[in-house]
């Protein structure tokens, strides 16, 4: 029986200014999904790996086994899959990790079949298994599925805008080990912000959109930070998320900005040895304060999900 | 005496979505003015011609008599001297008529003394005499100081970003003989918006900005059309606007958006004919609801003010 085995890799969603609308794909962190026919109708769940048995093998609440439903759905196939999720993200640490095995699954899927769907095709099938937790939104999935930094300013693949990454961009990630639910995360934002705050917001997103154009690693970084909404917002459920930053930047970072709804924390910095180094003053920081905390330091992905060897 | 002369052009705030962050400055409609050393000291108006008696010739009241004295005083100079103010564009006509006398006085005093000063320096002095009589923003004054399509985070050079122009764009621009005050162009705003609304607004400049990176003129106009907040609102305030749109897409616009705060209708399109054909169609569409109208269809300009000969 033939297996097919994808990487999705993690993704850092909003880039500061860019609530709801932006993601970056980061290399090496992710989750795998292997996949084979079955004998039996519908998808299945066999194992999963790495999520301390938190996740539900239920198909229909999987988000790997959703988005592997909708991709034979998508191909008018009435045959069954099985699944093996093997978790690299850690669950709820705005990396993306939905998105991620969402979007191994349709690829791994695909694959199987001989690729009948495009990756465009695959939008609307990671789109249906991000719906089932964490609404429908293309902000993590997108970059996944296609690598590189993302405008999602829709659901269909023309409102989605792969973007130039600057050369020189490296990543430190850091995950405090504090829980911030998405709801929680999207409960503290306001429902409503002053016409200034739109103004100043455009701009800024507007900056970084050119920064990201120009290759201008220091603009991108400043731009990030200028944030006036969302970030503040959600400052109170990071513990010490101002001397964290502080912490990070006198390590080397650029710009420290809440991964997705967070708790982890996202630095971009300009050699791979700062990225090192920040992550491991941030894992220190955190320690320091009776919290323990996992640093990584990665490069951006600039290709997306892919097929790896079983 | 030595009399230097200066054309400085009209320019298009906003451009659909990007509300008080960018505008596009534009050839041919301008101002111009001219200036020579004077026996007495301060700024003194001599004449101007083509506002139909309209602008204060008080030197702290006229915006280019501001503009010229905030010069002087940048160079540390205590002379004198005399203006010859031509108003090339109509007042509160959303073309940036008061910048554009503000950036004409600079440009020329500041070669009257051979240029001490550069571009960038004449930013504040351009933004002393918009704040008297538009408030102290920069999307009218930046473009029209450095040509070209612009945004503007803030007050500073470095918050402003000269961004790149798509080839082959057409203006054509129409001003119905409405009057809108700018004030009134404000009040009619909201004074909050939703969330969603910075989300779907900050996703669409975005778009914006990687159109014109992307030399994507079809994006571009589509972007700069999905304004969601104050051209809706200012829609009450020009007459007519929806059956205008229509009429403008029919003769050839890929978009029509408000120029800066109105009543000015500034559409893009891809050829000079087509350019003039809207003009001409919309001059129409007024002139059929018994408003009098004047069209223009020019190209982006490029270089900003220049010194013209006398």
């Amino acid at each position: 029986m033939t297996r097919i085995k994808a990487f999705a890799p993690a993704t850092i969603a909003n880039l500061g200014v860019g609530f709801d609308v932006l993601g970056m794909a980061v290399d090496t962190l992710g989750d795998y999904v292997t996949v084979e026919k079955s004998t039996e109708q519908g998808v299945e769940i066999v194992e999963i790996t790495g999520d301390d048995g938190r996740l539900p093998k239920d198909p229909v609440e999987n988000t790997a086994a959703v988005a592997a439903q909708s991709v034979l759905n998508a191909i008018d196939s009435q045959d069954g899959v099985r699944i093996w999720l093997e978790k690299g993200l850690p669950l709820a640490s705005g990396m993306g990790s939905s998105a991620a095995s969402a979007v191994a699954a349709a690829v791994a899927v695909n694959k199987l079949y001989d690729e009948p769907l495009t990756r465009d095709d695959l939008l609307p099938c990671v789109l249906d298994a991000e719906e089932k937790v964490s609404g429908r939104h293309a902000d993590n999935v997108a970059p996944c599925l296609f690598g590189g930094i993302v405008l999602v300013t829709g659901e269909t693949v023309q409102e989605i805008h792969r973007l130039p990454i600057p050369d020189g961009i490296y990543v430190s990630l850091v995950k405090p080990e504090v829980e911030v639910k998405t709801k929680d995360a999207r409960s503290v934002l306001p429902k409503t912000v002053p016409l200034s705050a739109l103004v100043y917001q455009t701009g800024v997103i507007a900056e970084l959109i050119h920064a990201l154009h120009q290759g201008n690693v220091h603009l991108m970084a400043q731009s990030m930070q200028r944030d006036a909404v969302v970030e503040p917002a959600r400052s109170i459920l990071i513990p010490h998320l101002n001397d964290a930053r502080e912490s990070a930047l006198l390590a080397g970072a650029l710009v420290t900005v809440i991964s997705g709804s967070g708790p982890t924390l996202c630095s971009l910095c300009v050699t791979s040895q700062d990225a090192e180094l920040v992550s491991r003053s941030l894992v220190e920081f955190y320690e320091g304060k009776g919290i323990a905390a996992q640093g990584y330091h990665v490069l951006p992905n600039r290709d997306g999900a892919t097929i790896v060897s079983d």
